[in-house]
């Protein structure tokens, strides 16, 4: 049984972990019987958005694990908590948490920044040559942590995304929706997910083949 | 391409929608290409749970519908603007938000009742015989809408849930987690979902057998 860590950054497209994709993922997951943990950094969301209106709630706080054990069902650790060697396989779920929670890329376009924490995970999973996934705008954090190992990855086919990537050091490869991309000698897959879906069904069979690719790996 | 609403009673299982079961459904309907409408309350959720301690967040203010938007990745409507005329059938996602926000069944057990609003959608929904469908704990609605014309519904096998459903006029039946019981005469179709899955896998059977149930109906 593979013993799989899924990072989650919150609950919700716009403000944390697209909720399609995570549970899309767990249900990949437990379809091949994978041992999952999912764990989400202990921190403060950068913000609150209102899903309905796209609009920011300025008076709300609320904390990037806690909302991220809406998805899991209560089950959750802390970031920090985490041991690469417990762990066959490690999987970031995508949505605007990636991009605001787990880094600065929602704030700070090119000139972006990881979460500490999350470089030292990936970096730390890299050494041990364990497989890590990347799904959606989640890449940003492979380029971030393992951009100096040329790490092969896709956002879809976003120009400016692409380059920010490929800033850090990161080759970025155009992928359609319903495929993902595997970089056999970094030990990393990635699929667009939502960056391209339009319904669940589309990212479904990307995330079906980014899980198995994952899993193959591990 | 059958119009289905989708009513949701927030975001996280323990205070609102179960999150599985809804996006299960979505993707069930997704994949029969039926044209989606989610639908929720426009009223404050009775209370907010942190889900990774299930203890109470005591300060915190959320509103039902803005909440369920996480789910449907900002696409919502409240829930009483909703016409049943516009739709080939309407399903209720399950969670704890049924019994806490859709109803009083969490607080009041036996003697609980039923948001008016919901009522009305369900006996509208009925006289114009349109098919509806009840996952998890939301047969506690039919029973309290339609307990009159002795509908029969499934929560899974709880004896004591069962009685408070039969208490109001409906013939529960035992269901495994796999299945989904139709009552043709009545057009109403329950599965117990996470009242009895202890997985993802579980739950997709029988909710994948619901969705179809409640489409051949329609």
């Amino acid at each position: 049984m593979k013993k799989v860590a899924v990072i989650l950054s919150g609950c919700g497209a716009y403000d944390g972990a697209e909720i399609n994709e995570a549970v899309l993922t767990l249900l990949a997951l437990d379809r091949a019987k994978a041992d999952v943990t999912c764990a989400a950094p202990d921190i403060t969301q950068k913000h609150v958005i209102n899903h309905s209106t796209g609009s920011e709630m300025e008076d709300e706080d609320r904390n990037v694990m806690i909302e991220a054990s809406r998805i899991s069902r209560g089950a959750i650790q802390p970031l920090n908590s985490l041991k690469t060697e417990d762990f066959d396989a490690i999987i970031f779920v995508g949505g605007y948490g990636v991009a605001k929670n787990l880094s600065s890329f929602a704030f700070d376009g090119a000139q972006y920044d990881a979460d500490p924490e999350v470089v030292d995970l990936i970096q730390q999973a890299h050494k041990q040559a364990k497989p890590l996934g990347f799904m959606c705008i989640a890449p940003v954090l492979a380029a971030r942590a393992l951009g100096d190992k040329g790490v092969r990855v896709t956002i879809g086919n976003d120009p400016e995304i692409a380059a920010a990537l490929e800033a850090k050091g990161a080759q970025h490869v155009e992928c359609p929706v319903d495929e993902a991309v595997v970089d056999e000698e970094n030990r990393v897959v990635s699929t667009p997910a939502y960056l391209l879906a339009n319904s669940l069904t589309e990212a479904e069979a990307g995330i079906n083949k980014f899980v198995a690719a994952v899993l193959k790996l591990a």
